[in-house]
């Protein structure tokens, strides 16, 4: 039970912040803590816990420090503090838990990593937002001694905050983030960073392909070295399959050897339909589109989900089209499947354009 | 001028079939023709144009087909209709003209190359849309003896399609596609490739990064390996590129090189920065981004637009968070840098979280 219980967070940026907003508001008790004076400081007045102060004893602490000083930190809560429970926030779980090879077993028992995927493209306490993990994955990896009891506390943690607790292996979460999350990212990094000394005239050009496959390339350099070094050999290994595919391919055009260019690009939908939600992924069986395409008149935008809201449809998902850098008029509605024509009847009698 | 001229459109997919519908909403004068008698069945009664008696004689011919039949279809209409403008729809252009040399120079003073970088993630004449073009880049690609009043007269095509007219070489323009749209598509097809066997308990993992990196590997494989093959030799070279630099950051991985890894995400944020329109390209001088944190109950997000309506601001982009293959309540909302304070003031008042 986490009420009543000395919860300590270390690193009040984003993430640490934002965790110690969520847990106050459940009126949960919180102490903070930060290299930085000027950055606790602002996590204090948002989130409204106070400083920690370290004579006081902890029953569980929150490491949301820069991966790279992770290990050290645990190692200095396992000694200053011999009954908290210790978990951490970060994209790794390898190359931190590797390196706690000589904590004992009955001091390991305490430790559970975690991996709350949230975040957002800005960064600092002033960011922070206390329901930022309502809905989220929250990666729960435990040693091979942590005890049953420790392990449900951070479950609890998770809960609370309103995220979806998942139990990986730590070996199983490096994995699962390097294929879903890292090795995307460089992708998307090394993509983007080809348009850096192009032609304007040919940047001009762009459209909502490329929008979307370099969007994820605006994240932090300072933060995304440290996570992926953190995994270094996993990312490693499906960078260089990419890249040897990409070598394929590209020997493939100077060949003329079309079948191999169509291949890739079977594979590459058979891939993406493996993707949860959208079209018949894990959680949602069946789910239709509705394109419409909207007047260029101010308020339409809300007109159309105003009609969508008194239809009582639900929507899985919206994406709108992109050109010459504004929004076009083409709206792209994604809900259930027994919903669709519902939908599309009350778009039509409110006179709305739905594309078929 | 297009008006009483008689305009022929050949292959009556998505795009053909949606020209010549955006053409007679006009009050133009079209006639289709297709190989296959059931799709142009189905785009005459679409676009509300005629089938071609090939005996009819046409002033502008629109060809529409897969890119690998053009070059062909462009030259059977040099021979039987001598004084045709003759325009095309392809995304590849160099590959299509280079197998046009032995077309005589008075002939090629005819041929103007086209490509409205437009489309949709479905095909065939039923998905047509008569105002598919608007606001979308029409690439004009003339030869070197093309004379200026085919090139008006397809820049009139385009205009009168609602689309923005774009004059480029057919080198520029070939590169410039390789760029922004034909090296992507590999790179994201590859990346969703990886996915395809993985083991389902990663995969759950996914957030919005891999769904948005992965978005156009849905793209139509037999549409798209014409099109790379069409641009082979700049494609490869694009692809080659990036395949080394892949190999580079997965040595650096290895090697603990953590600055190289750094300098590849520091080129990743430059290089998406030129994108225009949103974060301070060419077209937007300056965007802010105003995130709000819905309640999760039906008509959040029509109120929600709404609101923005009334405040008279206007929506440059929205997003919408996702994840474990849901819709969040997080949603992202790009207005002009002016716009921004009169929107949090007007979200604000009507009790929305607006998140800082």
């Amino acid at each position: 039970m986490l009420q009543g219980k000395n919860i300590l967070v270390v690193g009040t940026g984003l993430i640490g912040t934002s965790i110690a907003q969520g847990l106050i508001n459940h009126g949960l008790h919180v102490v903070l803590s930060d290299v930085d004076p000027q950055i606790l400081g602002t996590a204090i007045t948002k989130s409204g816990a106070r400083a920690w102060d370290s004579s006081e004893n902890i029953d569980l602490a929150i490491i949301a420090t820069p991966p790279a000083v992770v290990a050290r930190i645990i190692k200095e809560l396992i000694a200053s503090q011999p009954h908290a429970v210790i978990t951490d926030v970060s994209s790794v779980k390898g190359s931190i838990f590797n390196s706690l090879h000589d904590v004992s077993d009955s001091d390991k028992s305490r430790l559970v990593g975690g991996h709350p995927m949230a975040g957002r493209e800005v960064k600092g306490p002033e960011s922070a937002l206390g329901d930022l993990f309502v809905d989220r994955p929250w990666v729960i990896s435990a040693t091979e001694v942590t005890s049953q009891s420790a392990i449900d506390l951070v479950r609890e943690l998770a809960t609370t905050l309103g995220a979806v607790p998942i139990e990986r292996s730590l070996i199983e979460h490096d994995r699962a983030v390097a294929l879903v999350s890292h090795t995307p990212q460089i992708v998307s990094s090394v993509l983007a960073g080809q348009l850096r000394d192009a032609n304007e005239s040919d940047v001009e050009l762009a459209g909502q392909g490329i929008r979307d496959t370099t969007r994820i390339a605006s994240s932090d350099p300072e933060l995304w070295s440290q996570i992926l070094s953190g995994n270094a050999l996993e990312v490693a290994e499906q960078v260089t399959l990419i890249a040897n595919r990409l070598h394929g391919v590209a020997d493939a055009l100077r060949d003329g050897d079309s079948a191999f260019v169509r291949e890739v690009l079977v594979q590459g939908n058979a891939g993406r339909d493996r993707l949860p939600g959208k079209h018949g992924g894990a959680v949602r069986i069946s789910v239709a589109t509705v394109m419409v395409r909207l007047d260029d008149k101010p308020g339409e935008l809300a007109r159309l989900f105003a009609v969508a809201a008194s239809a009582n449809v639900n929507l899985e998902d919206v994406r709108i089209d992109h050109s010459l850098g504004r929004m076009t008029g083409l709206v792209e509605l994604a809900v259930a499947m027994d919903a669709q024509s519902v939908l599309v009847k009350a778009l039509i009698s409110a006179e709305f354009v739905v594309v078929r």
